[in-house]
């Protein structure tokens, strides 16, 4: 086998059989493959496509390239879920828990944020205490004994997406469906849950613009998931805006707070109980309305805040923040950024406003960037809102930074102009 | 400006401008662009294509990556022909010569050969004595004298058409007409004739496998030519089979002399007449006919000899052998190869009598490998004949290897069948 014969039948628009796939996944990892090679290919797939074959095997040669979490101890009732990236998306905080006081099996792990996105993990570590790394046994006990765990991602869970990953980053070959697919889905099946819930996002602040590529991308994951019998649904959401009003660290977990409170803001809300709704469903085996009803009783009894109390307490973290969440709200600076027109929201893109957050010490330049916890964002106007010029849109918070920059990405981040918008819908379709 | 963008580009179809080219070559030049990035963008261009714009802008960049002769001296008279790789292709050392008894300035660099092709700075080494390295005043000098003189690639002429194609053969990204246009045009406009002749080879042993492919490369070649102000020929041009009977250094340098002789094989006499009639029309600013009729008076008359003779001793080389063309044939053991059955000649795979004569001592595996310049394949039949089982179909004949290997690749380079097919036409097309 050559890889040049396996370039060539791509860039013709044939299908590569797995052996073909596994030899270029195979190559690629040893150095045979050069990267100049596998380039030109990702470049081929991307504008020749691959089929459903053709992308279950690239996902199981990627999956087989590095270690498996074996979560097979907990039969059907482990459970993860995954987002297409976002900004202030805090969503693991709250459906996490809500799942676990269900029952079900959280088992997770997490990244950090780099760039204009935000990691839960360094939303977690904002809560003092917390130990992001455990040992394996110390995982897996925690979630026998308490149904949840959310560490750091360690171990080498599919290194060949990370390495062509880190290709198609600057190659401009990410835009490829089969590619996108594979690569999430690589590594959720090394992280083992026998059933996942994925949230696509759509949008201006999203990778996938329109909702027909993000339904795409949904069924070509949901299509690799059934192909590894694993139960997989996932909801295709809206990020024209980001989601909540909190963007930073200790912010979004103040925010998660509020949602297991009962007060959250109500499209971050509605996304949430859809989330968990699903997870249980999944994992439990049962009907989406039950699991709709188990999933809101468990917030409106406090089981899903208890639950949350216990995990973070368990993990080390300082529980006093989850009691009296007010301490999360601990910026020593803040300045409001104030309406420079009269009319209404019609955008409020997601990215700057990531960017904005980032500027103020909630986000990293580079892996190895200190944070400040306490800064970000928290948004005083929603999409639609009517605004008049000097009305403060959004307060920036920081212990550490300025608020010049920051105040530049927010002037890009709004649109204000004179005709109401259309409402915007969070959850678009369930594949 | 950013590669990124560029690959985007050119991944969504649209055209690069001549800045974006310009900045890519530079790029990739200094190693600011990376290999890796340069296939995903040859993909793309294979798979989108280049406008005529593009491949001038390309063809200009990499012609202005190195040196370029300065050919002016020599007026509109500057003549250059080119073939597109070919087996026994010995035309180089027939036109030349005639043209320059015309009074056409033939200032020529030319190849080695490599794997199964020939090279015909290898044919005029086989000629004890020949200085195939000059100084660029001998060079020059040589042609102010007597018209003519034929060199090896000196110089560092469009290196970065030399990088850009290694990567290209690596990764399954040659056969795109606008690349291959460029990189063939980058070169011989670098050379510097004013007039340039084009010999594309289409059929089993060329690259180009129909006519029609071969006619769109040759237009492309000729709008490159015409963008920078050259007279441009192409005739597109059969290589169903070896042009002429020999293969092989010594052989093909007695075959070239046989043409000038008046006694060539029909079908390379008549193509060498073509070639030497455009590239006399386009230098001389004459009529086709009339260069015509000038190239066969030359021939007829002895002095397109004389000029090889000339040229070769003025080079230093052995002139007896022109003189003597039977000492030309001196390799020390011969063997037949004998038709494995009766019928008619449907095919003589080129490629195959390359490699063939390759595996005798007449051609190099890798750069700097000994040539036997008395090895090579004298065919006693062509295409179309009839042939009985045991009749001689060719002699292999080698100084210094055995015959074992050669036998099987002329095994597989000749088809013998029932049908009689149809005569071949050795030039299919001028454009």
């Amino acid at each position: 086998m050559e890889i040049y014969d396996i370039i060539t039948k791509k860039k013709q628009g044939l299908a590569l059989s797995r052996e073909e796939i596994q030899f270029l996944i195979d190559g690629y990892m040893s150095g045979e493959i050069a990267d100049y090679q596998m380039s030109a290919l990702t470049m081929a797939i991307c504008l020749k496509g691959m089929d459903k074959l053709e992308t279950l095997y690239l996902t199981e040669a990627m999956l087989n390239s590095g270690d498996t979490v074996d979560l097979s101890r907990f039969g059907k009732l482990s459970v993860d879920k995954h987002s297409t990236g976002g900004v202030g998306d805090k969503t693991t905080l709250i459906v996490a828990p809500i799942v676990a006081s269900l029952g079900c099996k959280v088992a997770k792990m997490s990244g950090r944020g780099l760039g204009f996105t935000g990691g839960t993990v360094d939303k977690l570590e904002s809560l003092d205490g917390y130990r992001v790394t455990l040992s394996g046994d110390e995982f897996m006990s925690q979630v026998d004994k308490i149904n949840i765990s959310v560490v750091g991602q360690s171990g080498n869970l599919a290194p060949a997406d990370k390495k062509l990953y880190a290709l198609r980053d600057v190659t401009a070959t990410v835009d490829s469906i089969p590619l996108i697919a594979s690569s999430i889905m690589s590594k959720k099946l090394a992280s083992g849950a026998e059933s996942i819930v994925l949230d696509v996002k759509c949008g201006s602040g999203a990778f996938m613009k329109t909702k027909d590529e993000a339904v795409s991308l949904a069924k070509a994951m949901i299509d690799i998931g059934k192909g590894f019998g694993r139960g997989v649904v996932a909801l295709v959401t809206n990020m024209d805006a980001p989601l909540g009003y909190m963007v930073g660290n200790r912010l979004e977990v103040w925010e998660a707070i509020q949602v297991l409170l009962g007060k959250g803001e109500e499209r971050l809300t509605e996304l949430c109980i859809e989330l968990a709704s699903n997870m249980a469903m999944l994992s439990l085996g049962i009907g989406l309305d039950r699991a709709r009803e188990m999933v809101k009783k468990s917030v409106s009894s406090g089981s899903a805040l208890d639950k949350m109390a216990e995990w973070i307490g368990y993990q080390g973290g300082d529980v006093s923040f989850i009691h009296h969440p007010e301490k999360l709200l601990s910026a020593k600076e803040s300045q409001g950024y104030l309406a420079e027109r009269d009319g209404y929201i019609t955008g409020i893109n997601a990215e700057e406003i990531g960017r904005a957050s980032a500027c103020l010490g909630a986000g990293r330049a580079k892996l190895g960037d200190e944070i400040d916890f306490t800064a970000g964002i928290i948004l005083k106007k929603s999409y639609g809102d009517y605004v008049k010029r000097g009305d403060v849109l959004a307060i920036m918070q920081s212990s550490t930074r300025p608020f010049t920059d920051c105040a530049r990405h927010l002037s890009n981040a709004f649109t204000i102009s004179d005709i109401k918008p259309q409402p915007i819908e969070i959850i678009l379709e369930t594949v």
